[in-house]
């Protein structure tokens, strides 16, 4: 963020294409916002060159966990409807649900908003789904930067980033080592598309014409799409979407449904972690790029593999939707998407109902999905599909 | 970056413009130079959700300090000389002497670079700039992200931001509360532009024709813009960058001046901070966005303002050159571009020589440039200028 510059440079820069005063107002729109995100550890105020937290007292070995990511092009959705207020909230979920996969509870997070011209509203509203993403998460968001970048970005296109950093006991880093054939996989339920897959979800709105404008009534799409081909009509696969946690108003828009912010799965995981159950989760995979097969083996060691019975667990219908239109058979549609699920978590076969009964009361839908079995098993691959056998 | 999608997803996202074999093959290319920016305290690998450190020993009260900034639009002069393998160095830059203000050690830095068409082989060399600003910043690079942004970016543009966290006793925390009128100021040489200003120089070399051109011979530039005007020629106008430490070839070009990397502060920070001298700065200010008057304040206390005398240290060529074809007075450049300082050290007065001595041990030129003062002296400002009387 441009800050403090004089009379003569804002001029220089007007000539540039940069608007000095808007970065100016855009930092006093957005205090409020940051403030909101307070936590006791940090230390002083905006400001400084650098954002200081104190580390949360009681750590003997800490280590911290830290991981970068963007949304990716679900910033063209946004950017599509003007509505910029809950893409900050996806950013800390790409984030603050990486560290949270070592055990690591998020202490702090630093966005980064890049765009063509800077529009003070539309940034500090952007700042503003950062930090209810941040209180959601328990981390406190201690700094960022927005940068303009006339020529680079067209307007009103613009690009999200960030970094998250948590802590947790040395003991207690969860890294996929403890895991061992025959533990089992508990997934936890995805809450749409989150901020996976937009490249091809614009690729297809741009083959669809008008009927897949972002305005387009997201009901009479579903019945258009799987009316005739849906045993149970589309009353039943929106009942699935309600049985997930999803909302979708009677008149939502398909824009509606593809900007429905991620679910931020940090407090759940924290509560199961820290909760009366005791579970020791053995490994844990965020489900972003990539999909089910390219994250979930990520939650063991190499000589582990994972296998999932996509018959466990249901999928919403933004993803069911997008799948089809895109003409992915189901196996691609976990390639490719998350496959239905946010994030997958490593147990013990005895912690197996804690674990699911911890998750729903932070509120979060669960199941056994899989299993854990021997690389050498699975002939080479690290993952496959199959039916569990209890 | 994309991980580990299979076939199926590869060719779905194909047909969407993203390249995930690319992805695949930039981390394979980048694997050394992440590699060579370990420290003993990185635990485990590359391939978990989150990069793991372990805090270094000996803290009581640990203190974490963090800062995200990008490169802004010199990522533009590097992909129009093609040559990317420096501009990660001006990023480090960027995040790691912010972080250094506040007398924190980095430990730990993540990358964020989106494209709009992935070439492994660019990414691998944008991350290796980066990797070699995080030795020369002394952290480990933990982690980072690739995002192939197709229609948001138009190959070959690519933005370039990051994440630097360090940390720092809560007793030596530099804050600039210690600071008080009557301390006086050292700022440290610019090693040309850094990365700040960049959109300003894209307008005038836009205007400026082929005689603008990034493959214009540097030298016979210097002649043509100042060799009328400056009494000693251009000859002292370069003997001035070698006396700064920064070294023009003879054939070197206008593209290869302008995209040459930013200084990093850190080590020589760190020097003074843990060196025989035994100097507490007050306050420190890493001048970026802003120019001297925006940043200088930022080292000390609302009731207190910086007081600096330009005629106490020279300007770089470069800047001397962009200031001139904007047609900006010297008041003007040093709020504008860096104005010849990318750091402000203050320090009580009877440390003034050490500080000096230290930073010339570690190599990078030092002045006496300025004195804090009260701001109600200012009359409602924190920045001027004038001559110091010592």
């Amino acid at each position: 963020m441009a800050e403090g510059k004089g009379p003569a440079a804002r001029r220089a820069y007007a000539r540039a294409g940069v608007d000095v005063a808007a970065g100016d107002r855009a930092v006093e729109l957005m205090a409020a916002h940051v403030a909101s995100t307070r936590r006791p550890e940090v230390v002083g105020g905006i400001g400084g060159f650098g954002g200081a937290v104190a580390l949360p007292a009681g750590y003997h070995e800490p280590i911290l966990v830290s991981s970068t990511d963007g949304v990716g092009t679900k910033t063209a959705i946004a950017s599509g409807l003007g509505r910029y207020d809950t893409i900050g909230v996806d950013l800390v979920a790409m984030c603050a649900d990486d560290v949270v996969c070592s055990g690591a509870r998020p202490l702090l997070f630093l966005d980064y908003v890049a765009v063509g011209r800077l529009d003070p509203a539309i940034v500090a509203s952007i700042v503003g789904g950062v930090a209810a993403g941040c209180r959601a998460a328990g981390c406190a968001l201690v700094g960022g930067e927005t940068a303009e970048h006339p020529g680079l970005i067209e307007p009103p296109a613009f690009d999200l980033a960030g970094c998250c950093v948590g802590v947790v006991e040395r003991e207690r880093l969860i890294d996929g080592s403890r895991a061992a054939a025959g533990d089992l996989v508990i997934g936890l339920a995805a809450s749409g598309l989150h901020a996976n897959g937009y490249s091809l979800v614009r690729t297809v709105l741009a083959a669809g014409g008008p009927e897949l404008a972002l305005d387009a009534p997201y009901r009479p799409l579903l019945v258009r799409v799987f009316g005739a081909g849906e045993p149970d009509g589309v009353d039943s696969i929106l009942a699935t979407d309600a049985a997930l946690g999803i909302s979708i108003a009677a008149d939502a828009t398909l824009g509606d449904v593809l900007l429905a912010p991620t679910r931020i799965y940090t407090s759940a995981i924290v509560d199961l972690l820290e909760g009366p159950a005791g579970v020791e989760p053995h490994g844990i995979a965020h489900v972003t790029g990539g999909g089910l097969p390219g994250n979930a083996p990520r939650a063991v060691r190499p000589d582990l593999g994972v296998r999932l019975d996509p018959t466990r667990w249901p999928i919403p219908s933004a993803l069911r939707l997008v799948g089809r239109l895109a003409g992915l058979g189901d196996a691609e549609l976990r390639a490719t998407l998350n496959g239905g699920l946010g994030m997958l978590v490593v147990v013990g076969r005895s912690d197996v109902t804690s674990t699911i009964s911890s998750f729903a009361r932070s509120g979060v839908p669960a199941w056994l999905v899989g299993e854990i079995v021997n690389a050498a098993r699975l002939g080479g691959v690290r993952y496959a599909e199959g039916t569990l056998e209890e």
